[in-house]
């Protein structure tokens, strides 16, 4: 990581890939820190693809007034995979001088990370990353903006359908987010007291599960909960394959899907948001790029963008040995 | 209805068919009044399948403490299509006699009614059905317990998925609960602002569906929510229908399943759960049966059981109308 | 009633007095019905404030999106006394003229009631009133916009209180709107399985409130809440009084105050306040004016002013009987 | 800290102080991780007074089934002041003798952890603590059980509220938990997106309060929320003083008090519960205490119980600056 001395006057703020709860409060953060810094701050919408059609609004104190519990981004978010362009990104780069945006603040996943390292060594180009992501699947920080608020979407679904499954004795297998990662479905198995969780981390020999609900059956439990990380099995595929090994057991099979993004951002997920798109902004003015803004307990840390991207983030597996533990 | 002149002393309590919101709010108002009326009362576990089983617990007015805001029931329930069976029937009524149960309390949906008016029939026993499903699918009562509930659920489900479709532009297709019938998904579509709905009492082409997209598009709706009640075609059939239609669209779709049955019951549940517990309890020593106990407004209705089997309800097709006004 | 034919064009919209969730719900629907109806549709803030105070916005179908699941009111409320004197309205009925709104779409209630009536009366104006208050009572409809939603909130704050209180073996007074009618504390107890309500219309004296609880704690219950309608008394003092009655137990109070006022509205309150605005504008149209839009169960009912300002609405009597019969 | 070789076969645990959302969690781990561990488990009922009155229940893996969506604990807490002389914790230390529990694990707070500290130094008697408090003011973890969930209900509250005093341009004055602390107002102000926070660790002057109000009036806010922590000044007195220095403003205040304390724990909450549940249980069985288990990051730390009660917690500083930066 360098520092640079650039005169930065002017901030553009971005929302990229998909969308997480807490986009809102970090855009609020990054607005009124620049604000307060004296300088001026443009919203880009629809991310990257905004920078590329000259998609700019003007922002200031009151833009952002009562966006704080509201979910999603009021900038739009994009995929953009024409960004991976060179002469996409040149386009960019030029409506941003013209503009003359000095430096970015990019809210976004491991997608946008990738895309924000790249423009940056490009053009040599100010821009600091606020991970944003339910799947907290990001090398550098403990947690990323949206994580907490997904997991109590999912745990409040999974007690949902566990008043179902107590009520029949059946067993579940609820399908959640997270198609490389497995740290999402880890925490929700944890906190909705799941018998079972099944991550792509971790190779699973479906008789195996069998076996476990066997053995946990012996031990009196009548109903039981499976989580399964999309990215590790189909609910479908694993429900039919149990129903024939306990013919005389209701297995039924729930997938969260979209409704794990949305919805109000939770206490965890605001003060975080607030806190990294304030340093984002402090950072970005001392000529700090391209880095990540993060947290590793309660500090905040600084990790170069090259890192974030090369390195792989691992699930907590003393989580999945507390289930292991409690499934008893 | 008719009215006879046997001596209640015991009653029997059960909760049948898909587990809903609010029957344990029914279970411990059907408890508490029995023993407020100096009446025993037994708890049936499993419905009509632990009368077959012999499974029987005494209750009293501790053993529904705690559970007004617990979603499913702790009687548990069943789907027992055995119960079709008149053997069947007869074991349960000997089952009944022996326990010296001279009176039924069923909380459940319309498989329910058949099986408890059946069984009254057969041997002149003494039922009241209490309606408890969350697809308010009974004639002879405005709302079914749990209903309130599970509609909640689903609008808070897609209130979030409406974060996401804002953010990105997208078009939602969710998929909820409604078999044979419309009216749960009517109720969320009004609530949740949807654009459109689609029922099974209603026909609906799918150029139709697209034709009205493409006409809301034109008065600058980016993104929008089509309701589809899960008797009336498949979600994921539909997604795929729409985006050949609109290729530069994003359609999406999710599937709420199993979380709409689940969940610590609204205010409009429990109070149903418990007005109806208490009458029926208060009507069955009267000798009034075999009937249903409902709400048309604010006022407690009975229904002869034959008319709750044999008549069907109608969605308010009214709301269906209001979806289109507000579509715009 | 009686029926006139004037031609109306232009709209106008207003919520006044304390705020209600659904009054944004309501909005919508008079918007959408409005401009669907070819009519056109202006937003009067602050109520009859930005009659005075020529505070006109303009509306059309893209000013209420995203605003049915927003508590509060977008188009602000006020709580106006001086609305009351002749010059005052006089005023307001001249900024209506020279703004060539022809009628008027009143979201409140109670008190929003007399000056809508007087309002009309006066000036032989076109006005609907849409009930909207927490307190539902209001005569003419069973249900006002919002009073699901606060009775929700509050049974959800009721239910947080019982951990405590049963966590400690403890007694809570949990004081709740109601200055001077006790249906939402009612209803709340019902709902919240209280084990007592008191409410103004109803004298208690407070050695009876004592008496009972020694029985109930004969019968076995540790802990107890009792709901207080706020014009029934002071929590403070209730608690007091029984702590004296009682030094051995831990007698507590909380008051739940205004966050019973907002939050995001429920599947019943969106549904009530959509039907109700779509209806008051098409009767508004019809020539049918002053009266109020409501509900009688599933149905549709519409009520002068003069008499929805004259009578009073009574709670349900029978619901405290429910309250006394669970509370064994 | 030191560690002792003696064999542990049975342990007991208990909740003691106010309750906080979690605690069930904490037990359910510790009750599972003992029965793995082949150790038996004795619930003590009602915290150390259970201990006095031999108040023990033995637990087994089915006895936490379904607790951990419960708020509260099923325990039941006390405060117990007793406690604090000599021969009443000789009495405890006899009766867990007798009983043959030969450790104790103990969820509680600052109280819970003097008396915990004490009773082990007595009788060199294995002791862990599990921090358990709403307030998070432990010194030796970065969170303790139920704080997580008891600000998302304080947030939750002050978003209700917000909705009425955005409808009305109110001022809003909201109280939470602190007597002595302020960590719980702060984040709760950061998160909400107060205006402003008063804690009890920095002296404010009112005329201060006043100052920044008229300040943020002239940059256009309209309605403002101020959080206020119990320790840190009366609502009631503030609004008044504040009410008159802005006559033509509406000053209104709101007394969060128990709702706090219960609910549904939220996933953050009952992973660190589950954690630290298990952890305690192991370090106890190896030896070592006395000692609280806590959290640092992801990591879990354990800190001599003298450095618990002889330690103050800090609030982060750097959040009050955060709020000050946000209400521009």
């Amino acid at each position: 990581m360098y520092i640079m001395k650039r005169k930065i006057k002017k901030i553009g703020v971005l929302t990229s890939g998909g969308d997480a709860p807490g986009m809102n409060v970090a855009i609020r953060s990054v607005v009124r820190t620049s604000i307060g810094a004296g300088l001026s701050i443009v919203g880009i919408e629809k991310g990257f693809r905004g920078g590329y059609d000259n998609s700019f609004i003007e922002l200031n104190s009151r833009s952002v007034s009562g966006i704080i519990n509201q979910g999603g981004t009021f900038l739009k978010t994009f995929r953009f995979p024409e960004f991976a362009e060179k002469t996409v990104r040149v386009k960019v780069y030029e409506n941003l001088k013209k503009t003359e945006i000095d430096g970015l603040v990019v809210i976004g996943g491991d997608g946008s990370a990738k895309g924000a390292f790249k423009f940056s060594q490009d053009f040599d180009y100010p821009v600091v990353l606020i991970p944003a992501s339910i799947d907290n699947d990001l090398y550098g920080t403990d947690y990323t903006v949206g994580f907490d608020t997904a997991v109590n979407t999912a745990v409040d679904a999974v007690d949902k359908i566990r008043d179902t499954a107590t009520s029949h004795d059946r067993t579940f297998i609820v399908e959640v987010m997270g198609k490389e990662k497995g740290y999402f479905a880890i925490e929700v198995a944890v906190a909705s007291g799941a018998e079972i969780a099944i991550v792509p981390e971790v190779v699973v020999d479906w008789n195996d599960v069998a076996e476990t609900l066997k053995v946990q059956e012996l031990m009196g439990k009548k109903s039981s909960i499976i989580i399964l990380a999309e990215g590790a099995g189909k609910a479908q595929e694993l429900a039919s394959f149990l129903q024939d090994r306990f013919p005389n057991r209701q297995i039924r099979y729930s997938i969260l899907g979209y409704i794990q993004r949305g919805g109000n951002p939770s206490y965890f997920t605001r003060v975080l948001a607030t806190k990294l798109g304030s340093v984002a902004v402090e950072q970005l003015v001392l000529g700090k790029f391209p880095f990540m803004v993060g947290v590793k307990g309660s500090e905040v840390v600084y990790t170069h963008l090259k890192k974030v991207v090369s390195t792989s983030k691992l699930p907590d597996m003393e989580h999945l040995d507390l289930i292991r533990k409690m499934s008893i």
